[in-house]
């Protein structure tokens, strides 16, 4: 890779002479080619690694890309030229091999032509979506180039972000598509330390799936809704939803429950620093599992060049004799993209109206919150003027230690404070409930 | 035109029902076509302008760009559709027919095949520059239609922002290529009421061009810049920017120098609103002349149909036979921006660090500020401390009342409270001076 990291620094590098300004159109098909003699030449520096030549493609498109993800130059320089790549020992079924820069900001990928080709065609897409849609949870293509040998191979590279720093313990890794056909990960998969887990791996571990607060789970639908017509607009299919899970370990969030005050603040300072690394990250979601623990989700549309071609339409029509259409996972890019959405909305991400403070006998705090359940009609406790928190049944809420699904009937809700003691430890189980009232 | 205002609101109009969502690559190169017999249909209903086609070009491309223009709906439905049009009695060169709306807002004109073609080409890089030039002066684009009659006739049609609303008088116009060749407006031209006048007209008339505040200019040449980069890359040529000059009358001025108050406050207002109706439009700036008289200025670029093709080639290759090559108004795309560009930043616009405030003995303020020139070493009278207001040679400063020209050397100034009977009236001439020193 010395001389992939050569010739990056050389087409990265030699743009600082080019006076930043708006991109055009023309910007997304221009591709810049310099040769690298081993001698050295007057641009480039002499080197061992045999003759080679080095494209860059749309590298004025690439600069802007990076600026608009706030990837500063040098840092990009420093972490993909200046410090060793670590190849993963994990390359996707794509036969692509991948590697990573050594502080994890950044992944390169080699790429077949074809997909090379597409995302070429694919930039003004991109583009596009980029400035409608900044919370995209498509790949962030970072640069985009071709290392060629003397004798004729081509390898080419795309710079992305990765998804899922090694440095956050990941508990579970799933690659989900919405399809169901096949969709378990094989044994020699699971055997992995950290395997990559498919659909049907999902509903089996997360029958419930994970609850999001209302307006992160409102974000996050919209965002992959605009994402999925993106790409059924440009043809795409076969991509997934990659979701890495950490799950917050009760010694991160209680920290401060067993300490004197010296260790108590640094270790809220190593929490608090340890989070505010994730929020740094786009794609990252607070979540909670059925039983309330909370979670932390990295989330990414990845495998997004591949295009509905003919081998995968042949493919379709194969599959499709022998096995229920709906559930085979190449079909139409619309279908794709409608059965990648109903999936998540129906087996992967749920709304809770919001996560309610922790109950804890054990906290200073004199109210919390507290959802009583009682099989009987509905009362309304609040005042009549104060406007009722409404909620719809199959909505969801959590106490923080389980989460209760509101079923049946439409009821209305207020908030009201009470104290601790008066908190009811039955009601804290997770069932369904005809109607709720507020205690 | 009835035919066409019938068109125009069932295609806008029945956009209501398809939810808004962001816009694609493909929106740019839809069409779609709805007919219009006579007796009416499912969808259309009957009317007296006998059968005709209806033709709507990337309708969810133009109403996106309607929503980033500010354009409502139902007020584009009613001044286009629901009120009547008048035709313009002054078309361009190209043969068009120029509609506008009786509020003004909106110009309907009719382009060629070829022109209507190379704009819906146009629409990515039209989208990429509206994404990234917010300020842009080019054409505002809010709707593109084709009415089809019987006989086979195709009426192509464009939806565009009127940039001189007939309500302002307009005391000149220009259209400015920066070109000199034959850029003199014809006689005929220039015996109408407002003529159209061209390059030689304007720099007969202002020699020294119109002065723009600093941060105003910047922003203008910047947008311009912007602007004639996309159209480079586009491969136009021979477009103008367009000139509305409005002078501001000392009655508007100073119409509550010699009222009673309430005569005063209703001037005042009318002044008022007539000025907020000028700034809520885009393109609009304020300047001043070089005897410091208030100008508004109305700019917009314009005829951005045309590319550099065969035709154009011809004519430029037979024209610079016969005359020197740098003054012909058809050349390469590129040379025709930087001689656009340059014409405007040497003769056209220019920056005032400043508009001094109106100095007038008449006026309650008791202090003014006041530049005074002098032919002798230049003396800093204000503290050490206090940052100096450096200018360069050969900016330019308005007092209101004269702009002075600081020539030579390299001059620093601070500003000082003066009263006004310490002004001196001999200083306020419209000469230029080796050295400045603030009195």
């Amino acid at each position: 890779m010395g001389a992939v990291q050569m010739g990056i620094a050389n087409a990265v590098g030699s743009l600082a002479s080019v006076p930043v300004r708006d991109i055009l159109i023309t910007d997304f098909y221009m591709v810049e080619t310099v040769s690298f003699p081993s001698n050295g030449s007057q641009v480039t520096p002499a080197h061992n690694f045999g003759d080679f030549r080095f494209q860059t493609f749309a590298p004025i498109a690439f600069r802007y890309f990076r600026k608009l993800f706030n990837i500063e130059t040098a840092d990009f320089l420093h972490s993909i030229c200046f410090e060793p790549l670590q190849e993963l020992s994990n390359p996707g079924a794509s036969g692509s091999i991948f590697y990573v820069t050594s502080d994890e900001r950044f992944i390169i990928k080699t790429v077949q032509h074809n997909e090379a080709d597409f995302l070429q065609s694919l930039l003004p897409s991109y583009f596009m979506n980029l400035k409608q849609n900044p919370l995209t949870l498509l790949p962030k293509f970072f640069g985009f180039f071709c290392y060629q040998v003397s004798l004729g191979k081509n390898i080419r590279l795309i710079v992305m972000n990765n998804l899922l720093p090694q440095s956050v313990s990941m508990h579970e890794k799933y690659d989900l598509k919405g399809s169901t056909y096949k969709r378990y990960a094989s044994r020699s998969e699971k055997a992995k330390a950290c395997p990559t887990l498919k659909d049907l791996d999902f509903v089996k571990k997360y029958h419930e799936g994970f609850y999001l607060e209302a307006d992160k789970y409102e974000s996050l639908i919209k965002t992959l809704e605009r994402d999925c017509l993106v790409l059924q607009s440009c043809k795409i299919m076969d991509y997934s939803l990659l979701v890495g899970v950490h799950r917050v370990e009760s010694s991160d969030v209680n920290a401060d429950d067993d300490c004197n005050e010296g260790a108590c603040s640094s270790a809220n300072e190593l929490t608090k620093r340890r989070r505010s690394r994730f929020w740094d990250l786009d794609g990252v979601f607070p979540a909670r599992n059925h039983k309330g623990q909370e979670l932390v989700l990295f989330l990414g549309v990845i495998d997004i060049l591949q295009k509905y071609r003919f081998f995968k339409k042949f493919e379709h029509t194969w599959k499709s004799i022998l096995y229920k259409a709906d559930t085979v996972s190449v079909h139409n890019p619309s279908f794709y993209a409608d059965r990648f959405m109903r999936f998540m909305k129906e087996h992967v991400f749920h709304s809770c109206r919001t996560f309610l403070p922790h109950y804890s006998p054990n906290t200073s705090a004199n109210t919390t919150l507290f959802l009583k359940a009682q099989k009987k009609k509905i009362e309304r406790l609040f005042a009549p003027e104060r406007k009722p928190y409404e909620i719809e049944t199959g909505e969801c809420f959590s106490t923080g230690e389980t989460v209760i699904r509101i079923s049946k009937e439409k009821v209305a809700l207020s908030t009201q404070e009470i104290m601790p003691d008066e908190v009811d430890e039955s009601s804290l189980e997770n069932i369904e409930f005809d109607q709720v009232k507020f205690r």
